[in-house]
């Protein structure tokens, strides 16, 4: 049944699980199928129990994510997939707890990003991130775009609150015009702070989706591509 | 992590896989949340390399997709699963070959219509069924609705066939006004020959959405409300 020359993907989700679904639905987009069989096989564990990676990194004491993503990754691996996917731009600040559980390539979705942005638009001097303050707060964006030469710009104290209220907002289910328009406030504000360009660094973000004011490269599109192509066998994983 | 009072819901997908993220996209829909650990963890096998159903049913001699789905009960169950759940109708034909591999309870997504239908509708006499034709061939619903004294109402053979290619063309990425208007032409069809509603039992139909000429009970949001009121421990899997 398996294809042998197709990979399984292993996702690790449910951060938030809305996020997750999104990012299935781009994979299924991206993959050119005439039939089920077509697809790719994608195994999930859509685990919205992951201790808060917003609480542990921005209030401190909460429980550590890490332990429970490293159970997630063997459980993955033991199922049968050959390459492990994280479905959370906040929750790779724990990447290498899941890389150190298993022994199958885990796709590091940061690094995927800013080689991305390297390689395709090696114009851009200035990149605004539009991420939870978490990410922020771990500089896993920052550190890989300055080693790129690339300059992260981050809104505002008060529009990074905005923009995690927008985020906790789509998690509780909310995604009215009040949360797209404080969306809006908040690319402006980097738009006007000089970035040519914005990374959507978080895949709540990436499923509420809308036209943004700035040029936006989304990281769960990028992660989908990779997937997509990995599974294929087009590629190794990184 | 794990809250105590809940249950994990294994799913059996792929087939397709649209329609398995559709069900997991109504499964967050129900339940009601403010953040992520309010939802349920489901672990998905969204496995689109299961032998074609379709093939098996109605052209014969294709591969015998029961011990595939069987293996895939029993990886779920070894995971960690507390119960499963097969997002597909036709799949059903081989509910025994997964039951009788695993050691935890399956919703029988067949039983859980049928008995919704008597519950809720008892007025109900003459039911239509949007369905694969191999779901026709095994008279999957028709034994559970004779059996509660509800007459099913199939489309005629050049519908059933227009809504089989429905289904194909959704299944390749085609959802376009054509597809739609084919889907309503065979619901039409149904009307004329006496349904009063409709059970849309295809989760690639449910996918597709869109408001019919006839009142429509959807198999997909059947399944959503049970593996929520079951994860939530408001009821034991039947």
């Amino acid at each position: 049944m398996t294809d042998h020359n197709e990979r399984t993907v292993g996702i690790l989700g449910g951060m938030g699980p809305e996020a997750t679904v999104d990012l299935m639905q781009r994979i299924i987009r991206l993959t050119p199928a005439l039939d089920d069989a077509d697809h790719i096989r994608c195994i999930v564990d859509n685990n919205p129990k992951v201790p808060s990676r917003i609480k542990a990194i921005i209030e401190g004491g909460g429980e550590d994510p890490g332990p429970c993503m490293a159970d997630m990754g063997r459980r993955l691996e033991a199922w049968g997939a050959d390459f492990l996917a994280i479905a959370c731009n906040t929750a790779h600040y724990y990447y290498d707890a899941v890389r150190e559980a298993v022994h199958i390539p885990v796709i590091n979705l940061i690094d995927l990003v800013a080689n991305h942005v390297k390689d395709q638009f090696p114009e851009l001097g200035k990149v605004g991130i539009l991420a939870s303050p978490a990410v922020a707060m771990t500089g896993l964006y920052t550190e890989r775009f300055r080693r790129l030469g690339i300059e992260d710009i981050w809104p505002d104290p008060d529009h990074q609150e905005r923009l995690l209220n927008v985020i906790k907002a789509i998690k509780s289910g909310i995604t009215d015009a009040n949360v797209r328009a404080d969306y809006q406030t908040v690319c402006e504000n980097l738009k006007r702070k000089g970035a040519t360009a914005a990374i959507i660094a978080c895949t709540e973000l990436s499923a509420l989706g809308g036209q943004l004011p700035v040029a936006a490269l989304d990281a769960a599109e990028i992660l989908a591509q990779e997937i997509v192509a990995v599974a294929k066998n087009r590629k190794d994983p990184v």
